[in-house]
């Protein structure tokens, strides 16, 4: 799919208040709790969350968010940081394949596969040729796990610079926040537009049959809700039955 | 690549006699040994060998031949099993990326993908529609490591199905072999003509830029001289080069 992030919102639309939102996205996520119980009973199916954005969009608050419903037994997360030594010695979806949902779980990725593509591009570690390569492994994969039963759901926290600078320059200033704070992420803003490019290349060449969900993020609550909303219809779409009696 | 296996022999070439073959292959050992030492120093390619046959078509003899002079540091061989409830939890090749090989190393597959094409589909576990979407998995996988530095080499070790009874027979006579006899062996070699049609799909299907080596191997001399003189071929194409001094 086309799209030219500049002209998405990342706000919520005007009629849309915090406080009945709020409340949806609260039974949502004990519906989210629901379904993932009858998920984890049934063990065929598995639910992989992909989420993407830039630094400080918002991705730990989203899983903290709508997934707290969620036994964590059937319900896991997976943090992508630089490769360690032995995962640059394979190929760049080694180290994703290896913690792909098993059936009747739900694996969350914050960050994933998609870095390969990204932050790797934007610096010139690869040329635009393997950044190619890569789209179509990727889209294999992704179609591999999808043909064992995986529905693959992918967001992009779309937040804007500003909102960004305001929640960095939060890090540095709120205590319970200096934890996150990191220099480099200053550094790596200036690329934005680099990133932007790069993200849209993403939305263009990884779908449409595993499309990506562009969630305007600069309001916590709206973001939130939108996910919570996504991920039920993902679950219910799986027609999940609580097994028969084997006697 | 269309192939009829019965309309190609198991044995060696009259000409090809027992004494100075041996002595051609152990030369070949001793080059794969050196060749892997430049390899591991390099750290940047790797080799992946696969090996298929039927039951008793030699291909843990292969391995500890062909194999034997290289340092089992740099060389690692994994025999797949029957998955575990793990393993089919998960899209079926998963525990085989796991397992692909680390940049510098040399990978041996005993049995390997090809299984989830061959003993499912010979049995009906999967449909035939599912074993095409399999055939190309499998080339997009392999395509995945080719595309990061993996050579992957595969073999067909090719015996006549009254070799293979022979040798089923010496497991139930020769004491240092019992440990390697199973009765389920004799039953599943009923199946032998549906099990060559599922191979010959295989090299049809699964090919040809990353091809199948068939290795006539009612001889373990020749088999052993074919694979050796194939490693050789491929490492030495890798055009491995001894770092120069990293100062």
């Amino acid at each position: 799919m086309s799209i030219q992030l500049s002209k998405i919102s990342t706000l919520p639309p005007d009629d849309r208040k915090k406080k009945s939102t709020r409340k949806k996205a609260a039974k949502l996520q004990v519906r989210i709790g629901e379904l993932a119980r009858i998920l984890a009973a049934e063990a065929k199916k598995s639910l992989l969350i992909v989420l993407q954005g830039m630094d400080a969009s918002g991705k730990d608050g989203a899983t903290r968010k709508v997934f707290s419903g969620v036994n964590p037994s059937i319900c896991n997360v997976h943090s992508f940081k630089k490769p360690t030594d032995e995962e640059f010695g394979h190929d760049f979806l080694w180290r994703v394949h290896k913690v792909a949902p098993r059936a009747g779980t739900i694996q969350i990725f914050n960050r994933s596969h998609y870095e390969d593509v990204l932050i790797q591009r934007v610096h010139n570690w690869i040329d635009m040729d393997t950044v190619h390569k890569r789209f179509e492994h990727i889209n294999n994969f992704e179609r591999l796990l999808q043909d064992r039963g995986t529905v693959v759901l992918k967001f992009y926290l779309h937040v804007s610079k500003e909102a960004q600078l305001e929640r960095l320059n939060e890090r540095k200033t709120m205590a319970h926040k200096f934890w996150k704070h990191n220099p480099n992420d200053f550094k790596e803003r200036e690329h934005w537009d680099s990133y932007m490019e790069a993200y849209e290349d993403c939305f263009k060449h990884c779908g449409p049959d595993i499309p990506w969900n562009i969630i305007p993020s600069d309001e916590n609550f709206n973001k939130e809700y939108l996910i919570a909303e996504k991920v039920v219809e993902a679950l219910e779409a799986m027609d999940l039955k609580w097994p028969d009696l084997k006697e």
